[in-house]
């Protein structure tokens, strides 16, 4: 068991803003610490996550900025870039970190900005964002993310019969899902047919079936079980980690659409946690792409290989269906600044499980699912998060 | 006490490399590996540290790539940044996991290239490395890391009338050993009269008081003090750790001289050691400009303040004076591949402790220390090193 506890959740809404990096992580830093009832002097160290403000902004080493820009130059802070699993990864250090002894009570948060905000246009982000994909045997190649994706979207659909349909579906609901997060980049009710009539971006995903770029940040405070009780907000337990990994490029991994590093790190997450798929009340997954959510249903063991599809035409991860899957809206709707997408699916697993979220709330929510992947899948990072006992 | 043992180190030269970033660093990791006669499938993770390559080689999430051309797809890796202090913050968080039984034996390393090999000549790296200064406040000044540094060296020589000519002895000083390790980026025999005749890069640094822009890599192999006897080589201990911090920019630190994280990072360091400078037998320091190193042999307690200059001039940081310091040469004469640094000192203690360095050998060399700094100095990690008992 993993032996840590979020104490404080708390995150920008993600769209298009036009503040720096620190300010904008200073939004989701201090509603954290409020929410948690602990002042900075109880922090014993900063856990910070952001993938790409290097070539996106000139900005490395932005630990030591953000943590001056928010009054925390007293504790150790290191910065983690694992592409979009930046900030689940920083998470999991974090808790292993309180979870050993090492340190008693920590901040853990990502920011970043992707919109043209930051100067840069769709086609030079997507460029950025292709630095994640591998240098020589991929880059050349002009292989942007959409196009990883859909390599392992297409390879689903030739094994298992998966359709456009289906895939469509996971945006609708997942707009769905959006429209009631106040903090959601895009709400709105879309329906199959107009996911079926974008443009397409890379086959088989059309524009609907892509996350946006968006600027955002989210932070949370994470204690050790021990202190879970300590501070003034409901803790909530995370009582598994896992971190599956697979071989980067594309062409190294033994399957694209088995996801290796998914059910790796769902596994043992699941076993810290000593909980099965049947166990979990809802999940937030890393739907970057709509096949990215079918492929990840099923690494998570919530369906059978090839029943994703399937399963999302049929509601079953709705709200109200059988395992509810990004109730938040997900990437697709709320949003997708890379480097906040690990800490604020975190903020959403918290929320549920204390009951915080309003109409989106899902019913009897004790035990929830963070998937957060990066790359082509070379990282994945699964959390499980259960009510306090 | 750390309660870590380093069982295997490994580093290419440091120089200019032709090789892909995975290249390099299997270049480093197998030697290392090698030197701890382990096996793969004995690590437990692997902690990774690169600081630009987003911005010089538009290469993120390197360390599955990395990871991959090695062979180590199955345990979990992050890639951590943190300027120049890269690798020796990634080292001090595996440090922490294998003291606190997160894990048993993990790799430790970090690779950069910034030579023109990357495709970018001096002027576009220099902008390059500003990424790590303050992107508000002082990039749009014009502000890069030769004028950083000398802001800090200014205000020394005002307070303590360190001059010019004792600059110019480390220089003559890091060259001296540097001639000695044939890892090192550069030799030569240099003459205090030939820095001083150098074009000034930034007042009051003159070409040779600047290291140079290096491809390299490092690695090495950590496991739990318990295990310390376990592997083929003689292990070295890792007694103590110190990461101390300091606000970024520069205008919001209470002093540039006195590199307040150097100083915090070495009494952490120091009283997890149980040690006090006096017992320090050698040094491995940051010397990425040689006033950066007259600063931190006063932060690190070697001398008073203000005595760090004529020290270097008396030669008590030569080999065979009273603390010799950078005995590899430093980044001066060595090189400074940003992300292998951190790593590649903790290479050198290893080797000085075990005694294995040939004609640069300290004489009873059994207590070494690490001065690894990030930024501006925003961030510092000192690592004390030990003979084991």
């Amino acid at each position: 068991m993993a032996g840590a506890t979020v104490v404080g959740v708390g995150m920008t809404e993600f769209g298009v803003h036009g503040k720096t990096l620190p300010e904008l992580f200073a939004d989701a830093a201090f509603p954290a610490l409020d929410d948690a009832g602990v002042e900075q002097d109880e922090l014993d160290a900063f856990y910070f996550g952001n993938a790409m403000s290097g070539l996106s902004e000139n900005d490395t080493h932005l630990a030591p900025k953000v943590a001056t820009h928010i009054g925390m130059t007293d504790v150790p802070f290191q910065r983690f870039e694992d592409a979009c699993a930046t900030s689940a990864n920083a998470f999991k250090n974090a808790v292993q970190a309180v979870g050993a002894g090492v340190h008693d009570t920590v901040l853990v948060g990502g920011v970043e900005r992707c919109t043209p905000e930051t100067g840069m246009e769709t086609p030079e982000m997507t460029r950025v964002f292709a630095s994640a994909s591998h240098r020589q045997y991929e880059q050349p190649s002009g292989l942007t993310f959409p196009g990883v994706f859909a390599l392992l979207t297409k390879r689903h659909m030739h094994e298992y019969g998966t359709t456009e349909e289906q895939l469509a579906e996971v945006a609708v609901k997942n707009h769905y899902h959006g429209n009631m997060n106040d903090r959601a980049h895009f709400g709105g009710d879309k329906t199959v047919e107009e996911v079926l009539d974008g443009p397409v971006v890379a086959d088989p995903f059309r524009l609907m079936d892509c996350c946006p770029f968006s600027d955002g940040a989210s932070a949370v405070v994470v204690t050790s079980d021990g202190l879970g009780d300590s501070f003034g907000a409901e803790g909530v337990d995370v009582t598994g980690v896992g971190h599956g990994v697979d071989a980067v490029p594309l062409a190294d991994k033994d399957s694209l659409p088995e996801t290796k590093s998914a059910r790796d790190g769902a596994h043992e997450a699941y076993d810290d946690a000593d909980v099965t798929p049947g166990d979990v009340d809802f999940a937030e997954i890393h739907d970057c792409f709509t096949g990215a959510e079918v492929l990840a249903t099923e690494a998570l063991g919530f369906f059978e290989d090839g029943e994703g599809g399937p399963a999302a035409a049929e509601g079953k991860t709705r709200l109200g269906g059988e395992v509810p899957v990004n109730p938040s809206g997900g990437l697709k709707a709320k949003g997708h600044p890379i480097g906040a997408t690990g800490t604020a699916q975190i903020t959403e697993l918290t929320e549920q499980i204390r009951g915080e979220v309003g109409e989106r709330q899902v019913e009897d929510a004790r035990t929830g699912v963070a998937h957060n992947l990066g790359g082509d899948s070379g990282t994945t990072v699964i959390t499980v998060m259960e009510e306090r006992a």
